[in-house]
């Protein structure tokens, strides 16, 4: 039995099928809309993700299943005092399958070294979100029809987000990619992953502190917000915010077939009027988010359909 | 594709279709319990509703439907900071229609604004609450057999519900409708109900500060709560209170096939001991609300049965 | 129509039926799985416990049905003031069947009086938890093949646990049970169980401050939780703490044949070491705690499968 606690917890290869069935999804759903037939998906949300756990929930149904579970601590039994590993064997008589949501690092994966069921680790505090990932990844491939030979800009916090950190590891795996970061110096990307990551596979990178300056070069554009209180000091961040709002005057900059991605929520880093533009992608990323859960299930599952 | 916000939204003849619709479903509901298969509600409860949030839910799975969401705003996204627009977006990715229940008035109108599924509204602060108003139609048309011709007094706060005021800009539309007004001098119907809806188009009614005085002419007696706060002062209140609490007193001058309807939740404005009159409505009334529901989802969603 | 408001509700032959179709779902649980098709759960939670409801729901989706409801006070309609008897009534035009979980002793009983649909007790404040004890029943004859000539001991909070009380009054109705309690002076067992349901019978018990001394002459070990402000004094509770401990080395004292059971959640009176030893029943028992009430709804709702 598999969980998926990383991104990397699969293989390249084990990447590329799981996406190959992301696709045929999306082309053919009616193929899928029994495959998990009384089965039971719990989305075990210790704190509350509306978006994450309503994508899990739409993708189970898809799939023909049942769903239950919690949306926030206080409704579980966690209150009680009650350890990840007891409330996990519990789930464990009740689900098939589970997706958990934790503000603690690494409480997935406790619960996947005593669950008789597959775990999903729907994000554990800053660490991981890795159905996150793999959504990024389906969105390039279906947008872009490939996951090589791509210069991607990752703008906005740097430093902090976990998402970003993700995706620059799961895409370091392919060739001929370069990152181009663009973000605040109080925010960029750390040390570790230039050196451990980039530099130590000769990975080229380059930073930036403008996104006009770099934006004729991007096949992609991935956005993240920029949260004012993680700046010193609030003069730096007047200074700087501006900068890391995207609008229809900075995406005339780019190529005609670039795709600006954002994890969401967003809150004003993508202006309203970038909406339109056919090259944003943050929407329709949503949607490949429930293809690559469902894709993502029926793996987990070892469902196959013949 | 059709949304949801005002019980104005249909026509008389629409409404009729609808109405229709729902009569068939409380007949046959075998028929529908498969109409629904493989599609999905989301229920988004920026504020909770119980009542409505599980009438919505229950009209869905009598469907055949499947359904997901929130009940209260601290587990959606909105803590984040995601706009209304943009929660639609992605919800629009993930169910074939919503509902829609927001503290600020227009919250669903933004949201149906940008959906790709049809949006119902399910209350939008003090404006408007239209499936109750379906429900209320479906409740005269089904008990009294008709809805025109009839009498109609509406008692409690008239000045701030909005299921009132809604109600009788929806019977306004039906011929010879008479209007009673009963309510303590404080929660009167506002004046640009009675000059711009009523006057205008010369509906007869009537106000009044008894119960007593008007019952006797009454088809259907309207109940609603009136709360303290509404008050000026507190002597007032204890004058009035009683004469707005219906009784089997008040009932023995009612007609005999008088009904008595109520939005509920009640607080102690109709006695218990009335429930047992056959009269007493308000408990049919919820059920007639899952069948309007029932087929508002089958209009908006376009599902036809041959 | 039948409601389920304390264990003692059905007879012992109603019982055995009961719990010979929990061990049927047990061993064929596809001959069940559409059972409930098309049919509602509604769970009515007024304060939250996810292990109860997430096993109701479980149970309801095993058979083919769905689920829906609240998971606390605050997102439900008694927060507008509405009586419990109001919201069952409400409930009825929208749920085949509900389970009521409620803090204030009786609310469910209060429900079931005017309900027409069944209402299960899912625990009301300190009063009766009858699933809790159908599984503790189930569980037992499951693992020791019957429910008489037993000797039984119960060990912990035995003064407050409501669980304790229901399981000794439940177990009283079969032949040849010895009762051994196992608690601080504090929380012994109350004389009015002692005198009424034992003496008056001629049922015989024993009462013991330590695990290790009864230890060897158990057939079950029933744990409970030992709460630190149960206690009149902190140094009370630092000397008797760890009697109230299950680990290893008293484990070694049990017959090989006993088996330990917990209601759970445990905090930490089993020690975790214990979880491996194969005669930790407390995991299994939450698994049967899905088949009883698979039994339970298919017995109020009268499913009849040839």
């Amino acid at each position: 039995m598999r969980h998926l606690m990383s991104p990397l917890d699969f293989s390249v290869e084990e990447l590329d099928q799981l996406l190959d069935l992301a696709s045929d999804i999306e082309k053919h759903p009616e193929k899928y809309a029994h495959a998990c037939d009384g089965k039971k998906l719990a989305t075990l949300f210790y704190e509350p993700s509306t978006r994450t756990r309503l994508s899990f929930e739409a993708a189970m149904m898809n799939l023909g299943g049942n769903i239950f579970g919690f949306s926030s601590a206080e409704s579980s039994s966690a209150a009680k005092g009650e350890s990840v590993s007891d409330t996990i064997r519990m789930i464990s008589c009740y689900a098939d399958i589970c997706a958990m949501r934790h503000p603690k690092e690494g409480a997935p994966m406790v619960a996947s070294a005593v669950s008789s069921i597959p775990v999903i680790n729907a994000g554990d505090g800053g660490h991981q979100h890795p159905t996150q990932t793999l959504t990024d990844l389906l969105t390039i491939r279906s947008l872009k029809g490939r996951l090589d030979n791509l210069t991607i800009g990752l703008c906005g916090d740097l430093k902090f987000g976990r998402t970003v950190h993700s995706l620059v590891r799961a895409l370091a795996r392919y060739k001929n990619i370069t990152f181009i970061f663009i973000s605040p110096e109080e925010l960029k990307i750390p040390s570790y992953i230039k050196e451990d990551v980039l530099e130590a596979q000769g990975i080229p990178y380059q930073e930036s502190e403008r996104i006009e300056d770099v934006m004729p070069d991007l096949d992609i554009l991935y956005m993240t917000r920029v949260q004012q209180e993680r700046f010193f000091n609030e003069a730096d961040y007047i200074r700087l915010k501006d900068f890391y709002i995207l609008n229809n005057k900075k995406m005339k900059l780019a190529k005609e077939d670039m795709i600006v991605m954002h994890p969401l929520p967003r809150v004003n880093e993508i202006s309203v009027e970038v909406d339109k533009d056919p090259r944003a992608a943050y929407f329709r990323q949503v949607q490949y988010g429930v293809y690559v859960r469902m894709a993502l299930i029926l793996t987990l599952l070892e469902v196959n359909l013949c």
